[in-house]
């Protein structure tokens, strides 16, 4: 009997290609567990037949049809993305609603974590002083006055742990009335809300800009809601005859800040249930690994906040869009469907009017790391979401409204999907990358986790949690679910810190604008 | 005879209304010299009716018609923009050509200033090290990198001026084949050659990005030249396994780093004609007194500068696009004016793509300062670029291929349109404001140029010229265009700081992406 030499991994019983596990990848004449010996070298994270395939005959991953043979692909072969033809997106005609069974999840009552209590009801996770900006043309000043704050009031405010500028690039030059407009105004106007930020927003605008410096801070009427209590908010305008010169604006705010930091400061954390968390999800640098070993764990972890009472969002709609029959059944009514089957319909419409589709989401990072086209790409993507019903679906910019998991339609642009999960609501984001990002946000803690070891050991100090001990054997992804559910309360409650904040890396906020600029 | 109470400016002899020149405005019964009697009380910078109006009859300003009555106006009544129907846009069709006569200018020889000539053939008028980034990723390491050159390297190095990140959104997350992904893509090109980065730029990418980091350097080949000699840049990609962790990552920008600031420091300012120049154009918070003061100087500098033999742009289609008419004319052959003229075409399919049209540009700051709508803005707009032909046009993010006057097709939107500038190439910048902003880029010194007297002296250390002298008579257009000349070669040569520069205020750069993100 021959040797076993190499791992790989096979999803579903019905697939007919596996991946490649070994680091270095595997050599042609390899030989793995079920018998199966290479025709070709594979790299890792790469696709192997398990069987004969014939041209035009599905290829299966997940169980799922990820493409059709292009061409005769013996039993052994590297399954390359050349290899494939992609299938069709999902007509949005004819998918099934609401019509699966939740699974029975037992309820989590005894998880807590310490946070900041909001008079909105919402719970932060960090005590942040946040310098909302109405226009682009203040981020200059905005910038040197949050350096001058860190520098000389903040030490004064124990109890506050940091001061972000909310700088953007909106706010004039756009067609502000145009339709898609609601998108980047209703953006601003929910980052201003987020729970780290404690309520005690300040705005500062230039004076002539498209976006008044009022609007960002309007009380929004949610529906189902009453109207908002927001805090009454400090508004101060560069342009205001009171300010003559540089000097007098940077004093200006100042002033400003450092009342509300005198507010912000009064405040300490106390125990919350856990279902006080409201986790984004989100993945970034995805490789073939990540739908195997850390979206499962984070979508075990999803289901472990959702049995807590908690909120998860997941988003990116060019990485669910080929999985949305997979996601239809596991709407928890038939409107939540039909505003689910709305988003995928509105970004099919936007990409089709800038002449691209979903197949321009993937990267060269992505098809180098085994992934072979959108359709593969998205079913290890939606795997983050869990197995939880979905209750809600928001749209981009718009605030989360309901307890379990929402889907909160954004693009899968990183930073842009971050920003708009952070208007959501979120106070704690959980961040899966295979071939390895440096993702931070200021706003809100990020817990990033690796798809594979090798990343987790070469990216050692950026890096939270290795999931690619899954794909050794090393642990299972209910281990890791448990180590990610337990490292939010600790981050969420201060204990400690991630390692973007270690590092102080934090990427400036993205903006989605499908509307023109003028 | 009646005293005279008010001053009022009327721009052309066919104008029937005049605007309100005196700082607080005029109270109704305020005698202006051509005896009309204010009906109303009139602020500054708006429009007085200089003879009786009848509905639907035009209001000419600037010779041209900015909109129809929409009732009776009465000699002496305040006309804002609630009165009047905007025009349509000047038809596309049927404009002439390359029909004007261009003006008889001198040249000018003798004037010269200090840059840093660059193997490309430009001149810099800045000694900075650029690091050019290919995806928004990298954005907080680099920034971070940046911090650090400046205090541990930057005080080795004195003849270099400074270290700019080219930090931005694009790169990955996008739709990179659309067909409108070119206009990003060349933009960052671009930036990465301008010349004040002295073509000694490095790239710092990620790895697994859409917008792989060589494309930023590849030397493109131009129209009616050879292919490009960019100097050979150094690469970095965070992935590279020869990364381990961040400090590693850290390390190793700052060795490349070390070794442009090298070579970038035997460099020195030699003598160059002001033919070297290249000065983009732009206004931002403009007022009524925009079109009356700060462009028509601004517009005498420019034609100052292309009778010494220099490069001047100007941009903003949709503050062009409703004086077209006054444009076309001035082109220097037909080819020409078909460029401009599909350049507008692109816009306002663009616009229109996203139920918007050019009547967005206007802004409740342009309003509040006596400019009732854009074609009333585009005719104080396009004075900034003087009486040159228009010997070229560039699309957005082209680099700049002909001395004299060009335009250089951007939106209207400051940070955009300033970026757009930077990336086609230019050296020196002037920017007009009426209601104030504190513009300012890292990578080019800019000029701000106020439009009135008021803003000039309640931002006395943000605004670099007074160009409201003109509107009291303390100077003229000439006087304040040849000020502005002067400072533009005090500057470019470094004998001179501007506002932004000594307060340290710069805005990020802003993409022009019209493809869509993913």
């Amino acid at each position: 009997m021959s040797q076993v030499t190499g791992v790989s991994i096979k999803v579903h019983p019905d697939d007919n290609v596996a991946i490649v596990v070994d680091a270095g990848g595997l050599s042609a004449g390899s030989l793995l567990a079920d018998g199966v010996e290479l025709l070709d070298a594979v790299p890792q994270g790469h696709k192997v037949a398990l069987e004969d395939i014939v041209r035009e005959q599905p290829v299966l991953r997940y169980g799922e049809v990820i493409g059709y043979a292009l061409e005769d692909i013996a039993r052994g072969r590297w399954v390359n993305e050349g290899m494939l033809r992609m299938p069709e997106a999902p007509s949005l005609d004819t998918l099934p609603l609401a019509t699966r069974r939740p699974p029975m999840f037992e309820p989590l009552d005894d998880y807590t974590f310490e946070g900041f209590r909001n008079n909105d009801g919402s719970v932060g996770t960090r005590n942040v002083l946040g310098i909302a900006t109405s226009v682009q043309c203040v981020a200059g000043v905005t910038d040197h006055v949050v350096q001058r704050i860190k520098r000389e009031l903040l030490p004064r405010f124990p109890n506050v742990d940091d001061v972000v500028g909310l700088t953007h690039s909106y706010g004039c030059g756009v067609a502000i009335n145009a339709p898609a407009a609601i998108v980047p105004i209703r953006t601003l106007q929910n980052l201003a809300r987020n729970p780290n930020l404690g309520g005690e927003v300040m705005v500062v605008g230039l004076g002539c800009e498209k976006l008044q410096p009022q609007r960002l801070v309007e009380p929004p009427v949610l529906p189902g809601t009453t109207a908002g209590q927001a805090a009454p908010a400090s508004i101060l305008s560069l342009q205001d005859e009171r300010f003559a010169g540089f000097a007098a604006m940077v004093d200006g705010i100042m002033a400003m800040a450092e009342a509300h930091l005198e507010k912000l400061n009064r405040r300490t954390r106390e125990t919350c249930p856990a279902s006080e968390l409201v986790v984004g999800m989100q993945c970034g640098g995805s490789d073939a690994f990540s739908g195997l070993t850390a979206n499962p764990a984070v979508g075990f972890a999803a289901d472990l906040i959702v049995r807590a009472g908690g909120s998860v969002m997941f988003s990116e709609v060019t990485e669910v869009r080929d999985a949305i029959h997979l996601l239809t059944p596991r709407v928890a009514d038939e409107e939540t469907g039909r505003a689910l089957l709305r988003e995928m319909a509105w970004y099919d419409d936007y990409l089709r009017h800038g002449s691209a589709d979903r197949s321009a989401n993937t990267t060269p990072g992505n098809k180098k790391g085994g992934l072979a086209n959108i359709v593969e790409k998205a079913m290890g993507s939606i795997i983050k979401s869990g197995n939880s019903p979905i209750v809600d679906v928001i749209g981009p910019g718009e605030r989360i409204r309901r307890r379990g998991l929402t889907f909160a339609a954004t693009p899968a642009s990183d930073f842009i999907c971050g920003t708009l999960q952070l208007a959501a609501g979120m106070n704690m984001h959980v961040f899966t990358t295979g071939r390895g990002t440096p993702y931070g946000l200021a706003m809100v803690p990020v817990i990033k986790v690796a798809t594979n070891s090798r990343l987790a050991r070469q990216w050692f100090d950026l890096i939270d949690v290795d999931a690619g001990r899954i794909a050794t054997g090393d642990a299972s992804i209910e281990d890791i679910g448990w180590e990610i559910f337990r490292l939010i309360l600790d981050v969420a409650s201060g204990r400690q810190d991630v390692a973007a904040d270690r590092l102080g890396l934090h990427n400036d906020l993205v903006l989605f604008n499908p509307a023109p600029v003028t």
